[in-house]
């Protein structure tokens, strides 16, 4: 089963959505109540659940149990992650504390950097390691993800530290396309900057051409 | 002129290989060496650049210098962008002194919180003022895209402050879907984990199918 990117990127919208849902005692809601929570259209929600089965039911709706079910699932939330992060400066420490990751089953369980001012100490509660241990704490706390905070320049090595050490997925915070065997899944800050900009840029020539309020 | 979201977010990244390109002093360059340094495919980078009408000269290649400049223009980084970021916290913190951000144009020229142990201070040499004083600072130091870097639980109300204060554009971190009248990019950090988590769950079932090595 091949589900287009965009569509993962919001089963985690929905699981969210119909977690609270299920914490208010709702059983069955439809898609108008889950498109109105998430600002989306009602059909693109039908389209998205739609690649997996028919949970929807006319008239009575989505079965909000058994949709969390599936969607946990397919998005691996149904177990917890064990989370390392690389670079433990302004960035890192700011995820090690970030409570969404925590509250969704991502749990920050190690710190790396080769600052030997900060190696040994804690960060909101989590040691920071030599990243010379990388490959020998990975395996000890069972770590799956690993997270990418430091400087463009050290991207790909670390990268390439952490395919070797057996993570089996990277999140990347660099601003630089690496390459590896392992998924890779980028959050580039700048590049939401420049897309803001772009529809600031497109909102105000828009504004300059409509000219029916006059 | 409508351009796909995806092709949007692509073009900062054309804009960051161009601009390598510019100050290695190469003219010209291929779809292919774009694509290979950008890790996606030529046809990808011809369908997105034919956006902006025909650079590319057979044999030739793009014009590097007149694609840069056509692309600043599209994605408004041929100006430089103030910004004010809502939440000191560690998050904002992170934010205010990420190299990308200047390096790209946009400049961090104010923080904002509610708690009084902060404001007044600085954080990497950034004034955190007082929330209160949202309208009068973005006016006064011309302040055109707001970051939200506060709790889930106040981000809509601080996206409200912000549309009031006539920013014109809001990168979101908060995990929430927010309401607004201005154009909102959302950074949901925790969504690129569970993206990342998704892939690694698919590769693995792929890992078991796939018995051709065998």
């Amino acid at each position: 089963m091949k589900i287009p990117r965009p569509t993962v990127k919001r089963l985690g919208l929905y699981y969210r959505c119909l977690s609270n849902y299920r914490e208010d005692g709702v059983d069955f809601v439809s898609s108008q109540d889950i498109a109105e929570k998430l600002n989306i259209k009602p059909s693109q929600v039908r389209k998205d659940l739609s690649y997996f089965g028919e949970f929807g039911k006319r008239g009575l709706g989505y079965d909000v149990k058994k949709l969390l079910n599936e969607i946990a699932h397919i998005i691996g939330v149904n177990k917890e992650w064990n989370v390392a992060i690389v670079g433990a400066g302004n960035l890192g420490s700011a995820l090690t504390s970030y409570p969404g990751l925590s509250k969704h089953k991502f749990r920050v369980v190690a710190l790396f950097d080769n600052n030997q001012q900060k190696i040994g100490k804690k960060v909101s509660g989590i040691t920071v390691y030599d990243i010379s241990d990388l490959e020998r704490t990975v395996n000890e706390l069972k770590i799956e993800i690993g997270v990418i905070a430091v400087p463009e320049f050290a991207a790909q090595h670390v990268a390439e530290l952490l395919e070797k050490s057996g993570i089996k997925g990277i999140v990347n915070f660099a601003p630089v396309r690496l390459r590896t065997n392992v998924p890779v899944e980028d959050v580039d800050i700048t590049l939401s900057f420049e897309t803001i900009a772009y529809n600031v840029v497109k909102k105000s020539s828009l504004d300059l051409l409509d000219t029916s309020n006059d």
